[in-house]
């Protein structure tokens, strides 16, 4: 081997602490983690630019590991480099302590299968889903532009951070890739670093089976810079290609690294039974022994390896921060609003003014799509918060998510400070790179029709997992979409939204009520939202005296009551554009003496939150006839139901047809709801 | 222009029928239409062999128009030459009328907005959702490359069709495109040739916002051989492309047109005002008068064109069959077992012995993983099946659906006879392709883990809408996989496939179960259906004379009652690895006189399609204590809920830890179960 003294003697250590503890957990992937240790270590020790008594400075270089799998690899050097995290009771408390090594895998460890933001200090975003950390990578990219161009001024570089992803051949394989990519080679990102560990192994075996891209040709079709390494252990090969990467100033950087999975064992080293198993004790035993290390002992931690991150990663980290600091101060001083913004960010709050301009909308006002409604608050809103963008793949002029005000431009590789995202048609990216947004702290949301959730629920997963706050804008909801037909009509939708732990959904029924929702969803950073909205024209709910904002909040309100104040004989359940046709059956049925409660439950998961008490006053449990009325599959309404519940709903898929023919087909019209309701009436409350 | 004579007055009826069909309905797409009609018409004219009487020919070829907005090119031609379906009654009805294109969109036409396969014969694929035609013709590429394998001998070429697919810059953004592109170049399916209208135009403005690939060095990169036609109004140029092709014997072929949307719209080409609306009326006229037609009317159909395709397509496609026809009874005479097959196929029939050595295994059997019982059964099947392929997205040895019979080798450009297909880690591409091997009616399954059925839902939802019969075999099905952690642990996936519209999911509980599923899902073709599996060793269910196919295709059964005969006090209702807890629990309880009924409710989607008798046998009304028991998000379970319910399920995320840990923490073990049950036993009935 190439690799000498102490440099050596740190790679080994991340090596064999892999080993040791995947061994132990009998669980793991030891493969990658032993062949991509010397560009970990090399990165870290001598490029990474990060404060590891401070996690989340801002202009930290961010480190992503795309091949989560090899989560070992990221909590060794975790570990090694001596990140803590001050931000509990202002004691030091270790990103991950050799306890948390030594319980990889097992319940309440810092160290989990794969690697989890939030659980442990210095991990920037969860991984596992394969190409999932490249296509956040990208939002990051993306952020860091949009950040820099609005707050570096005069040479002081606030924002200068790159962004290092590890990722392997499963990352490259996956669609996600080529969306990630082409977008981060369009838009010049050049911040961006992708280490590509290319073995030639995934899990059914050689990658000749299945896989004979020519990974260059291909990146650089995407316009990207490509380097490649073909010995990952001659550490001036490793310096050569970041040193390439750092000096690259108009493209995205890809180093491709021949590699060999499961790196020095000698029965295992570029097979696929390196990849997901323990190597097993004897395989261990030799492994350590050809790497020149005691083999009987596990988890050994020479001393001269800590003190050589200590004097290298640690102190470069901590000085790096005290010179920004004080670049800071001045900075402070001459522009006291941006510094004051730059903190308001990185805290994740909202400037004071963020709902200047935004009132209701009179009942006056003309018939409006929820989507137009969504169009003209966002734009307010993005005026008020600076730090708002996003956009649509490929479809703003249909989610009405064009930000139309002066400044407000398209994000582009010559004006980062544009705010008007343009994805593409690429859904998928889409979501990834929100979160990559949210990640930064930018507030992000995304647009597509309902139905093309499907193409981005992998990364929207991830917003719920990481608990990130993106705005997912879906409009065109149900079968009213009309002649487009089947394809693009959802049924399933929004029980799949609906049924994602930590995801809100909206579905307003008029304008009033999207202005309330996005007032929730703006001020709410702990979880990802979903805001469904209609193609088609709505009124304005005609109802006095509705706070909307405190009746939202809550999931589910009642919207009317009979209006002579007797007991309902039964509820409309209903959400959306469907309200109206309950308001007007409704009025309908007031005349002819059937009294009729409508409750609008706005957003599921709200209204299941709220208390026994709140629940059986919106929903009184002796009143059991109720009528479900939504343009989508009945599929988890069951949980509204009573022995005489009844559902209009659609349990099919759709059809090609004007909006009227489709409303008259799938049955959602005034006449009949009225038959519906009046069958109800003669069943016995029993 | 270039075009002459009959083959300008073609082309532009193609291009007026298409404008007036969308003028008319006020709803559609007449970009695309109207730059694409000349390649269209060439294809179909002089290349495309297809029998106009008999749109289901086996050998005939295939066209897709995967940029499905563009439909009525397709519905122009299809009339144009005159298709016709002779199945029904063996009346020759059109496959699209006059009638039907001037109600194009319009409720019941053979016109909707996008291509409906199964609704408009000579539709060869549903498309609307970017980038799932061109996916899905690499299922038919492979399709052909295996049919040829094991059908043609000797000089008699029985499948030699070739797949022609129109795509758009939307399908070539999509991350799916790169699955299936560097798929199909990696396996040399030289039978697939893209012609990708590249027209710089999308709905948000021109693709340079966002999209710089270069498109000829991307697909070289993925071993392509790529054309490029500059003016599409040359036909010499197109015949020439074409013509490349058809010679071209070991790469699939990309021929990039650079085109202009709304090709002879003074106002509109070149401009995304002419993708997604009708031209309108003055464009319409001065759009017409460009192509020197005669502008006030509607719908011109000059006979000669009529004449001109009648001597072109339809009588070439009739022709070739017959010398087709005349090969085959030969083929016949010389290869009886293989011509059966075929028949076989082509009419979606198992052969008779397609049950062969699958027998049941023994309780006294070892535990075994349900996924482990499915691959024995798989390697059992497709023994007796020839045409049953499939594999899996880089996890066959995890979803144990790996063929190690003699001869079942990896499909490959060298060995097409190959029966596990490596789709490598691309499970998006992976749900299309599926559907392009069902397209071309063989037996056809994937696997991959539950939770990453989220990357294939696309192409799932395209199975569903098409009503296509592959086999998703998702396994890993719940928090019990363990250490991988949330990423990797499925919660909210079950009931997003119970929603699916026209898919049917089983949860089968044990190996023997697992076999009976198997027997339903080969016999039914009219579905899709989703197997779902366990990671861990479940022991063999010890209950007599249950006839497992029987209770199964009945989606629910009751799988053991009070051994006194009593009536149930409580019923426990699980899927699954669960029954085995609802198991032990029901023995403790019994002993200590609490009756136990277990109801298994192994598909929901056929338990709700059980007459109203059947579902109140297995959940009697009056049985209102009901224990519901899965390792999943509760959402959809409510549909079999009573006042006295109660569900252990997983409303949240999972965890990173051992399955032990983990069922304990999530509360699936017998304790809680009992004590549960227990405090269900103090409510009163009432």
């Amino acid at each position: 081997m190439i690799l000498k003294n102490i440099q050596t003697l740190s790679i080994n250590t991340i090596r064999t602490l892999s080993i040791d503890a995947i061994q132990k957990a009998n669980s793991g992937h030891p493969g990658a983690a032993m062949s991509l240790s010397p560009a970990m270590y090399y990165l870290w020790q001598n490029f990474l630019i990060f404060n590891p008594l401070n996690h989340t400075w801002v202009n930290r270089d961010r480190y992503i590991l795309s091949n989560g799998h090899a989560s070992m690899l990221l909590y060794s050097i975790l570990f090694l480099t001596n990140i803590s995290n001050k931000h509990k009771s202002n004691l030091q408390h270790l990103s991950t302590s050799l306890h948390d090594i030594k319980n990889f895998r097992q319940i309440n460890s810092k160290c989990p299968g794969h690697p989890e933001y939030k659980h442990t200090c210095g991990i920037e975003c969860t991984t596992g889903p394969l190409a999932q950390g490249i296509a956040t990578s990208v939002g990051i990219g993306i952020a860091q532009q949009w950040m820099k161009s609005y707050f570096n001024k005069n040479n002081m570089h606030i924002i200068n951070f790159n962004i290092y992803v590890f990722c392997g051949d499963g990352c490259l394989m996956e669609g996600l890739s080529h969306e990630a990519a082409s977008l981060a080679g369009h838009f010049q990102l050049y911040n961006l670093c992708w280490i590509y560990d290319c073995n030639n192994i995934t899990i059914e075996g050689k990658t000749d089976i299945t896989y004979s891209d020519n990974i260059k040709q291909r990146f650089k079709s995407y316009n990207w810079n490509v380097y490649t390494i073909n010995n990952i252990n001659n550490l001036t090969l490793i310096h050569k290609a970041y040193m390439n990467f750092i000096k690259n100033k108009n493209k995205p950087t890809l180093i491709i690294v021949n590699n060999k999975i499961g790196f020095g064992s000698p029965n295992k080293e570029n097979t696929s039974n390196a990849h997901g198993s323990p190597l097993g004790k004897i395989e261990t035993l030799l492994t350590k022994t050809n790497y020149n290390w005691p083999k009987y002992n596990t988890f050994t931690i020479p001393k001269e390896v800590i003190t050589h991150f200590k004097n290298g990663f640690y102190k470069r980290g901590i000085h790096q921060q005290s010179v920004w600091n004080n670049m800071f101060k001045k900075y402070k001083y001459h522009y006291p609003k941006l510094s004051k913004h730059l903190q308001l960010i990185n805290n994740n709050i909202l400037p004071d003014n963020w709902h200047k301009n935004i009132t209701s909308f009179n009942i006056k006002t003309q018939h409006m799509s929820t989507r137009e409604a969504s169009g003209y608050i966002l734009n307010q809103l993005s005026q008020n918060i600076p730090w708002l963008i996003g956009g649509s793949a490929d479809l703003s002029p249909s989610t009405k998510t064009i930000l139309t005000y002066k400044n407000a431009q398209n994000f582009s590789k010559d004006n980062q400070s544009g705010k008007n995202l343009c994805f593409g048609i690429r859904e998928n990216s889409m979501s990834s790179i929100l979160n990559g947004l949210s990640l930064c702290n930018m507030k992000s949301y995304g647009s597509t029709f309902l139905t093309f959730m499907d193409y981005l629920k992998p990364g929207l997963r991830l917003s719920c997992i990481m608990k990130l706050d993106p705005i997912y804008i879906f409009t065109h909801d149900s079968i009213s979409v009309g002649e487009d037909g089947p394809t693009h009509q959802p049924i399933e939708h929004l029980s799949h939204l609906r049924s994602i732990p930590n995801l809100i959904t909206f579905r307003p029924a008029d304008a009033n009520e999207v202005i309330a929702c996005w007032k929730i969803m703006i001020q709410l950073t702990s979880n990802p939202h979903a805001l469904i909205l209609s193609r088609q024209s709505l009124p304005i709910i005609k109802i006095k005296n509705l706070n909307n904002t405190n009746n939202i909040i809550c999931g589910a309100y009642i919207l009317c009551d009979p209006i002579n104040n007797t007991e309902p004989d039964i509820i409309f359940i209903s959400t959306g554009s469907e309200i109206h046709l309950c308001i007007q059956a409704y009025h309908i049925l007031s005349q002819q003496n059937i009294n009729i409660r409508i409750v609008n439950i706005i957003s599921f998961e709200l209204f299941n939150k709220q208390s026994e008490k709140y629940k059986n006053y919106i929903l009184p449990k002796h009143i059991t006839k109720r009528i479900i009325i939504e343009q989508a599959s009945i599929f988890g309404w069951h949980q509204y139901y009573t022995q005489h519940s009844i559902s209009i709903t659609i349990n099919n898929f759709g059809k090609s047809a004007t909006m009227k023919q489709l409303q008259k087909f799938y049955n959602f019209n005034i006449k009949h709801i009225i038959n519906i309701a009046k069958k109800q009436m003669h069943i016995n409350n029993t």
